[in-house]
């Protein structure tokens, strides 16, 4: 009898943000993984301070590269692709030993998170069980203490990944925004957002429902963190 | 002292998809509000059925309009507004008298819901807390048991009371996507899905993360329920 595997959604930050599902597995877990960048405590982790049994065996999957490949050369593919390979085969090991493997995903497992590669290499293998979480961007919107979207508005999220000219034309063809994955790409974002004519609109979100949580107006941002921020505008649709 | 009016998120449908703060406060709640349809038991009461305190004061607030009158006809909006007004002045007299109230809100209170507007009329008269909850849409393209976003995707959410030629060039212009607002609009969100050429692509969810849920291609379906349903197109971004 396999294990299954779990990519448990922790939602923005805060503990009680946790799903009543994903508290109860986060501090039932036996295995518990989650990705590091190598050096860090990890994100993910982080969250879960204190949550985990005395008795819990952790296993820190540690990307072998984040930023310092750009994501255009092949070797940077290749890179995380064998990673991957890795990690699967670590959890695999565990589960088909007949042990239960709680995978810690910041956010929503399904959105934008790396828990993905690891779900696509083990379906079919193991049992997978994926619990969403609230998404980070729903942490940074509540820390506004404004609605994201009204009525009939249309909302993009993009990652400021994009060239340029890709996200001037995102920015200037939407009523709200969610730009994500900021990093050392604010300040071509920054002028993205100027050159869309919305600079007065955009917030930036840092460490949403943590308590360094940070809401400044993109005019107002000197400096980044890297990862933890998101940039908004609020749609402005309908409202009785 | 004043109460607070709390709007919590209860997530996608499952009640162990609420937070463990949004848990918390429906089990404790003393008043507790919600919005429905007259007639119907409503989407949040129906989620929270059987967590309540058994001496908890309900308050029902029922729509006195939702698609008898087009949203373009300036009597929706009139009518809308009274109604909020009401709302409004109802939850106002209790946290007035010492009394926290917990407005029960499917998803997420701040995307797209109608706590907002009643937070944009009590924001300065008594506190307000708004506690985020699991958006549908993550409860259902978690349904799907498949990723909705990778690597560099934009995603575009839309609903489809938006007219049928801009509905197309959404469809077109996104990696993946996420429509909701379904109901009677299924005919003209179908010719738009097609002449953006991504009919192969789509889904239909219903009932995510509840005990009917249902996903369907898009081509397969014949009916739809009316609100409960979101239509996905998954992104197919980078992926190591």
């Amino acid at each position: 009898m396999s294990g299954t595997v779990y990519g448990v959604g922790l939602g923005p930050g805060a503990q009680d943000l946790l799903s009543v599902r994903a508290d109860r597995l986060v501090r039932g877990g036996r295995h518990v993984a989650y990705f590091r960048k190598a050096g860090r405590p990890g994100q993910a982790r982080r969250i879960a301070e204190g949550m985990l049994r005395d008795d819990a065996i952790e296993l820190a999957m540690e990307y072998p590269v984040t930023t310092e490949i750009p994501l255009t050369d092949p070797r940077y593919n290749d890179c995380l692709a064998a990673f991957y390979a890795d990690c699967t085969g670590r959890l695999l090991a565990i589960a088909e030993a007949g042990a239960d493997v709680v995978v810690l995903c910041e956010g929503d497992p399904f959105f934008y998170g790396s828990f993905m590669h690891l779900h696509s290499r083990l379906s079919g293998l193991v049992p997978v069980e994926v619990v969403p979480g609230i998404m980070g961007m729903s942490g940074a919107w509540n820390a506004t203490g404004l609605p994201i979207t009204w009525g009939d508005d249309v909302l993009t999220v993009a990652m400021a990944t994009l060239p340029e000219e890709e996200l001037v034309r995102r920015i200037r063809d939407t009523d709200a925004l969610v730009v994500m994955k900021i990093g050392r790409h604010l300040a071509k974002l920054r002028r993205a957002v100027a050159a869309a004519g919305r600079s007065d609109e955009a917030w930036l979100v840092e460490h949403a429902a943590m308590p360094e949580q940070r809401v400044t107006r993109l005019a107002d941002v000197d400096r980044v963190t890297p990862y933890f921020s998101i940039l908004l505008i609020h749609g402005q649709g309908r409202r009785p």
